[in-house]
């Protein structure tokens, strides 16, 4: 890739938002961390950045889904449904990276909720009839992402419907130091990866660690030369 | 562990029930390996064996169950439900591995089925009311388990009610090189790592590899501590 991107994060002032936002930056895109509240969004960026100079501003939600090439979905499940409508309009046909695990808890531990449309990123298309919705990066610790010394050890497996747009999410992942791009197919395939994200919620819970997953037998050769034959397939895979 | 087991594999003539036959068997364990047709299950053997010395027969599925300390479940999803009622007896309060992935394939490629019980798992301990039912060995490629040549490199996600089931399980699948068990929690669980087969499928045709997966930042010292405080908690994890 190399090409710098403006990256919207919509929702984006959790452990998750903030994670990516940083990790974002330090590959060299521009970052608009948005929340429905631009003031509250302005003093996560100042308390994020220190003393650090990267190029991360936070704005509303709105204007950072505007601004941006590409728009990353961060709040939590429960906020979707009645957000997305609301920016249908300015998301248009952008590439939309649904990164929401709807999750619920009780005595047994994680779980999936039941969303009718399949799953959060599925609902998320649903509800942005023209956007490229794109699901990702569910498995990565937000703890991890949160932090610069270290490395995020996941595969980022990434599902959606558009050829272009899934090999624009993998390119993103792989800019993620510890990060790999695997393509997962198709977006329904996105509540397998949902629900996955209970299964190392639980493990993490179990064995008090920041889990991530690893597809093993995927040479790093391999993901690469597949994964530039599908970006070869599709044009630039740049947003349009 | 180090006790010898005698494992039943119902409907055992698939790549995958050869496959668990002849890792359990290289693991110390008696094996029988179960058919409908007892004499096809011999002929299978036969061929499994070659030259190898290894204590595997070939029986009826009945007699799979009923010789058994630990029973795997290894048909098609198609037959679980027709099969399972008729060993219920048999069965009785037995450890049961669940390893059926109820998968469909259509033009997207594969999917999960809809499994009223939730998961084939649930609806294995609906069928077997006093067994005690574990998923697990979703992830293991049945290529790579048939091959004794070759580790399996994938981690084995146990889920299951019954934590001393659980924890032999975890047991069994340590004792096959390159695996490692990895307790996953409550047996609801299983509707995730029978999803997150549809994914491993999906990967493996796309890059033409025999995938499985890794746990990441899960440390072996802390995986097999852990592991052995559920067996500590439990007894010791054997079958009753």
């Amino acid at each position: 890739m190399g090409d710098q991107l403006t990256i919207g994060l919509l929702g984006g002032t959790g452990p998750q938002g903030r994670g990516l936002a940083l990790r974002m930056a330090l590959a060299g895109h521009r970052v608009l961390l948005g929340s429905r509240d631009p003031q509250r969004a302005a003093g996560i960026v100042a308390d994020l950045l220190g003393d650090r100079a990267l190029p991360i501003e936070g704005v509303g939600n709105a204007d950072a889904a505007a601004g941006a090439d590409v728009v990353f979905l961060v709040f939590p499940f429960a906020g979707q449904a009645g957000t997305l409508p609301g920016l249908a309009e300015v998301i248009g046909d952008k590439v939309v990276v649904d990164v929401i695990n709807p999750l619920g808890w009780d005595d047994q531990g994680p779980y999936l909720l039941e969303v009718p449309e399949g799953s959060a990123a599925e609902q998320a298309a649903a509800l942005l009839p023209r956007a490229r919705v794109v699901a990702a990066f569910h498995h990565a610790p937000p703890r991890l992402l949160a932090d610069p010394e270290r490395q995020v050890e996941t595969d980022v497996l990434v599902a959606g419907d558009d050829p272009a747009a899934r090999s624009l999410v993998l390119g993103l992942a792989d800019q993620v130091p510890g990060c790999r791009g695997v393509d997962a197919g198709p977006l329904r395939v996105a509540r397998y990866l949902e629900g996955f994200t209970a299964v190392i919620v639980g493990i993490n819970r179990r064995y008090k660690i920041h889990a991530g997953l690893r597809i093993s037998r995927l040479g790093d050769d391999r993901r690469r030369r597949l994964n530039a034959q599908l970006r070869s397939a599709t044009g630039s895979g740049g947003p349009r």
